[in-house]
């Protein structure tokens, strides 16, 4: 007797190889019913399902590449996410006998020229491609290639899976807060790379700006190069402005380093003088005072769905099944770097 | 004619392999009279270096694993070392076209068994395993299974090629340096791990003392997890003594975050009241105030070194060679963290 797999089982039961994955995963966009039906037909025609790594679509390696970028301001400041994100990531994997490696592109290489020989070279069976641009020649080139992969960060024209960190809402939150507190002059700080995580940030700073029906100056989207120095460099923009906007979201929290020490410097004191909210809760910001307003994600959590979408792009099971393109939430953790309202209002 | 590699070229002129290979590549530990000769006797016999990635002792991957720990306090804290090693070690492995990949071990991972998985795997050609043990079973398994590796860090008792920092010539020179500002109760703190670095470390700090004529106390000797708390654990620490070191050296820089936080809490001012000095000048801690007295390493130079020797370690062609074993000096970096004499010297 040949093997019943999904496919079989789709076809006895007269639905798509889609449904009938998402009831065997007992998704909550299929109703009970269906569930019922589907689970009721496996029993009975000896379902064997096609989750042990063998039969995964893989190649020769047995690996799964992280790709990151060694030479951003983030890595030289003390790099916290993409390790913490590697355990989650890796557990998840391990359930189908995958291993984990990453793959630094350093300083002296071009990513784009990095990744293609990655692939020529078939250093994995799947990849995950970090800080995705817009037009992204990595993603066009692992579509054309057909090898498996999912970009951390949206990017490129084409129908692939991603995930990626709600920069757009946290953005549009933190307008939104500092709004209430009354500010109304809020720039926005991000480093000058042109990747999509930017343009989301400057979206929901747009966006919620628009909303909030509060003045928008294009001096005030402020960018910043890529290194430690970014924050020192973002304090000087803002203290050469007349009249200086009273609060600062940063699309990157590592600038808050460099920003307040500068500000200092100028004895304008971050906090009470100037507001400023960061993007990600990450260690590196917590000896700051006043505390870092900023938004919490949990990275074990975070690799876990991670490596659950690569082992999606794994499986050949389910070819009708839309990529997954997910955009994760993430919490506030209010500090003290907001807790002031603008001078000028306090003063009245 | 059959190829005229170095071991004919050795035995046409009576040398060993070693010595011919250390004057092809001009080694200073080579007269100049014997680098002339081998030289004239490899253009008269056609020498071909065998120095091509192709001819170089590799198995099907083309790739070179650097495996580190990614739950440690320093990748808590920010990790900048091992993100910074990458480019210039990728640099030296890319002229051979080998490929570097980074394997992470996580929190839920066994090291040791994390690194037998690798190596039945094959998941590269060769090995460099950080964070050694005195005895390190990583390292005996690499030996019985002949894969090329280096250890980054002494470690083990078998005769393998290493490069480590200079751990005990940092603490000698700290203890010396507050010697000679009048300090006699000096303390040393490193997290917990049985790793050779912090055994290293030790052994630098015990001989300084002796050197220095300086009392010593077990208790002094302070270890701490290995998590970001662990600074604020030896601030307690330090604190609850009668009488109090008035210095302390770090084994992990990073250390000094929560020691700093946790000391001023208490009243105690980092600097004047309790001198501090730490291990590497790690960007993480560049905001530190007073300024942490610490010991640079260009952690470039460092990567290609180590490149080097992973490339030693997989060319066939000098069996008698001895593994290079390498301390890498550091240079200090004065800050203001131990810039005072002891609060009761100063008194006087």
């Amino acid at each position: 007797m040949s093997r019943v797999g999904i496919r079989e089982l789709a076809a006895e039961l007269g639905m798509s190889i889609s449904t009938v994955s998402r009831a065997m995963n007992a998704r909550e966009d299929v109703s009970a019913a269906t569930r019922e039906r589907v689970t009721a037909a496996a029993e009975r025609l000896g379902y064997q399902p096609n989750q042990s790594g063998r039969t995964l679509r893989r190649g020769a390696t047995g690996t799964v590449a992280l790709v990151i970028q060694t030479n951003t301001a983030r890595t030289e400041m003390g790099e916290t996410f993409y390790f913490s994100l590697c355990d989650g990531l890796q557990q998840v994997l391990a359930t189908k006998s995958l291993d984990l490696v990453l793959l630094p592109v350093g300083a002296s290489a071009d990513p784009d020229q990095y990744l293609v020989n990655a692939v020529d070279r078939h250093l994995a069976d799947a990849y995950v491609v970090s800080n995705t641009h817009r037009v992204d020649r990595r993603i066009e080139y692992l579509t054309q290639r057909a090898v498996p992969f999912v970009a951390l960060g949206r990017g490129g024209v084409s129908d692939h899976a991603w995930l990626d960190l709600d920069f757009e809402g946290v953005a549009a939150h933190s307008v939104a807060r500092l709004a209430g507190l009354g500010h109304e002059r809020i720039a926005l700080a991000s480093d000058d790379r042109d990747i999509t995580s930017t343009f989301e940030f400057v979206r929901g700073y747009r966006r919620a700006l628009a909303e909030h029906g509060l003045p928008t100056d294009s001096g005030w989207e402020i960018r910043v190069p890529d290194m430690p120095e970014g924050g020192a460099i973002l304090a000087d923009r803002l203290l050469a402005m007349s009249p200086r906007p009273t609060a600062v979201v940063l699309a990157q929290e590592t600038l808050a380093i460099g920003l307040y020490r500068r500000l200092r410097e100028a004895g304008v004191e971050p906090g009470s003088d100037l507001a400023v909210i960061g993007f990600r809760k990450n260690p590196v910001c917590d000896h700051l005072l006043p505390s870092l307003t900023s938004f919490e994600v949990s990275l074990d959590d975070y690799g876990r769905r991670l490596g659950e979408i690569v082992l999606g792009r794994l499986t050949p099971d389910c070819p009708d099944d839309q990529p997954v393109q997910e955009v994760w939430a993430m919490k506030i953790v209010p500090g003290e770097s907001d807790a002031h309202p603008p001078r000028e209002k306090a003063a009245r």
